[in-house]
């Protein structure tokens, strides 16, 4: 069989999948903070175009994906899928393991998948230009390119640890044209607030996306856009795996394990929502496993709570499992996993037992990245290592039962712009820091708000 | 049409094309810089495996591509080839532009091409260890990790300049399991004897590519590998270009004008030499073009000569376009094209007028690689950027002249690692300095070796 396995433009997928129709138990809605009523559209108008509310809200199994998209996917899609044999070898494992590797697009990640219909939306209503928050950089990437392409303003809070440590992340984003501010600035109230109570905060994604809400509240021809979390982001992300599912077919195969990391679930959602529609509507049992860092356990340690997105509470309550929003995790390197919520779709599923969580200390993620780059070549982001960890447990467990079974992990992105995090990893300067249960009730306890 | 056109791993070349066999006048052969007689395979014994030797001499038209080396090419091959409709657009141009992407390599650009052969040959002759150099980064991280698969240790000396503008590249090595030495070092004779004359030397390949032969020439059990000049080296990479043809088949059409950057000889000789092919047996009129930097013009300004390949002087004398073995080029941001001469074959083929060649000021590069980058979404490498500013004047030259052509490019690399560079062309920093006559005049003059 060939390696790697390819799909033409013609076979690229005509919808994504919207997973809410087929839930046993639907999300539970998203709360105004001040009334704890249930919020209308009007209170996400001023954020987001009508048409990304409407997605936000539907129960529509399939949702269209415009030709303008398309077209624009095609740039880099469909994205190959691996039979990863050398990291099989590497293993002696009766594993078979195929990877879906989304880091060939201009991004260098999985992001633009969501990025470009949100601009496009956005251009269609006349929005002249977009705010948004990044961690890593990823998403902050994918946004600026996705701008430009549409000829939309991009104005980015880039958490200020990142910002610093990885200027080259700052410099791709001006490169398509982007502003980039260093949070928390001295530019939003927001912003304003965190620096009058610790000047030398390093920034969090809570408080980058407080950020960038308060831009596009502030200013009519502004909005605003996530790059995980929602239902829409989710929702766009299935091209991923509707399309890793045509090719497991071409390869006469099916996973018995999907394997995807874990920070905000618009990476997880993606290449495992089709494969959870075949348990719904096939009464397939296949096993959907998300991959967390142990420094911000919120699927495996946290609780399910209605919570803010961001940090200082601009943002409606969400149904989520959470480690509190004023939680801040220890400054590892996978940047984009950083964030202290899970999207209310995945928190249900979870709750649910439709889905599996498992967390890995950043040591153990980077040793199975370096092999992965030793054996399959490709140098996987920070983030897909805690991916690759899990699936390196997987493998390893086949082997000791003797049993074969079939996986599928998504490789989000290449890791690029994160080779000090390699540096401090082959310097042994890497620590795993145990948090303790007392860390985790005390952030936990400052949640306010209504239980689920 | 679709926007990529994809090869399946079954349709990847089963041969390279070795352009010799097909040579009206054939290249000169080297010489032994002592007795100035032609040197035969004995003298390069010492530094290549005897079955790199045999292609480096061979007249054969077609040499097979071992299995083992295919089935390590399907980890990225074969690459895709673009139309660059948005960049046309952009440009609003009646021209056709075409680009074959190498970037999507593990490594990011095009020189695991020859870097997977190269460690292949070398482990079947039973050799521990390889020492090489590199300039911008892009060669040591291809032989990096074409010897990780293959379990040979290497050893990359890496020109200082670029050893301390690029850190991630040193990392990307070492995450492959290289060793990476600063060069000039104080590990070598000839790495010695530059720090004697001059402690604060930035280095040069030139300078790097003494170091890495001494190495080899010293220690029984290691050999030295070159990324680029020699005829072996540019075989391997008209995989490119074979690929690229089938492609064009596939598109039904057929190339106006072939164009790549220009450094050594490998990029550009990859994707054009299949093409040149058809003019020598069709009787086609396919238009080669080589983009070089204007700080390092040895095709537009230099001279015919024999000379040496590095610094010091320890290689054999080749025939080549050289602006003197110790010409320094200016610190411009393109590394890999900063190279004194160009290798005999594609020397001859300038001095018979069978190709042409081209020089780009850096400003100009970096516009190109901006308008790409916010067109077709991939930031180029700053070498690839070059040959873009050759494709954006035969582009615009077809809109005034009212006429359609068909251009293809050899987007040789992204440029992930090279983003200081596009920073300081945002920010204003970048300069054009103009090479005089007189300094290039100095340069040659220093020659002393034989006239062609």
């Amino acid at each position: 069989m060939e390696r790697k396995i390819i799909l033409s433009e013609k076979e690229m997928p005509e919808y994504w999948y919207n997973i809410v129709a087929d839930m046993p138990n639907k999300p539970l809605p998203p709360l105004h903070p001040g009334t704890k009523q249930p919020i209308g559209p009007e209170t996400l108008a001023p954020l987001f175009p009508m048409e990304l509310i409407k997605q936000e809200v539907s129960t529509e199994k399939w949702i269209d994906i415009p030709e303008e998209v398309r077209d624009i996917y095609t740039l880099w899609r469909p994205t190959p899928l691996y039979r990863a044999y050398n990291l099989e070898k590497a293993l002696d494992t009766p594993a078979k393991i195929y990877y879906k590797y989304e880091g060939v697009s201009p991004a260098g990640s999985h992001k633009p998948n969501t990025a470009v219909p949100q601009a496009y939306y956005n251009k269609q209503e006349g929005v002249k230009k977009i705010s948004t928050e990044t961690g890593a950089g990823q998403w902050g990437t994918a946004l600026s390119f996705a701008c430009q392409l549409f000829g939309i303003e991009c104005e980015v809070y880039m958490v200020k640890v990142s910002y610093n440590q990885k200027p080259y992340r700052r410099i791709v984003m001006n490169t398509y044209g982007a502003k980039v501010h260093a949070s928390p600035s001295e530019l939003t109230q927001a912003g304003k607030q965190i620096l009058s109570q610790n000047p030398d905060s390093p920034g969090s994604l809570g408080i980058a996306i407080s950020e960038a809400v308060e831009v596009a509240a502030n200013d009519p021809g502004t909005k605003y856009a996530l790059g995980s979390v929602l239902n829409h982001v989710l929702m766009h992300q299935t091209i991923i795996g509707l399309e890793a599912l045509k090719q497991m077919e071409k390869a006469g195969d099916l996973p018995d394990i999907v394997i995807a990391p874990f920070g905000g679930g618009s990476n997880f959602a993606g290449i495992s929502f089709p494969f959870l529609r075949l348990n719904f509507e096939e009464g397939k049992s296949i096993r959907c496993i998300a991959s967390e860092p142990a420094s911000c356990p919120k699927l495996t340690r946290g609780v399910f709570r209605y919570d803010f997105g961001d940090t200082v509470g601009m943002t409606p309550l969400i149904p989520m499992y959470t480690l509190g929003h004023n939680f801040v995790p220890s400054p590892i390197h996978a940047g984009g996993l950083r964030y202290h919520g899970a999207g209310a779709i995945v928190s249900q599923l979870l709750k649910d037992q439709l889905i599996e969580a498992r967390s890995h200390f950043q040591k153990e993620c980077f040793e199975a990245g370096l092999l992965f780059a030793r054996t399959e070549g490709i140098v996987p982001a920070p983030e897909a290592n805690h991916g690759l960890a899990t699936v390196i447990q997987e493998a390893k467990q086949a082997k000791e039962e003797g049993k074969t079974k079939t996986i599928l992990f998504n490789l989000c992105g290449h890791g690029n712009f994160d080779m000090a995090a390699y540096e401090a990893y082959l310097s042994g300067k890497l620590v795993d820091e145990e948090l303790t249960s007392d860390q985790i009730e005390k952030s936990i306890a400052q949640i306010d708000h209504l239980q689920v």
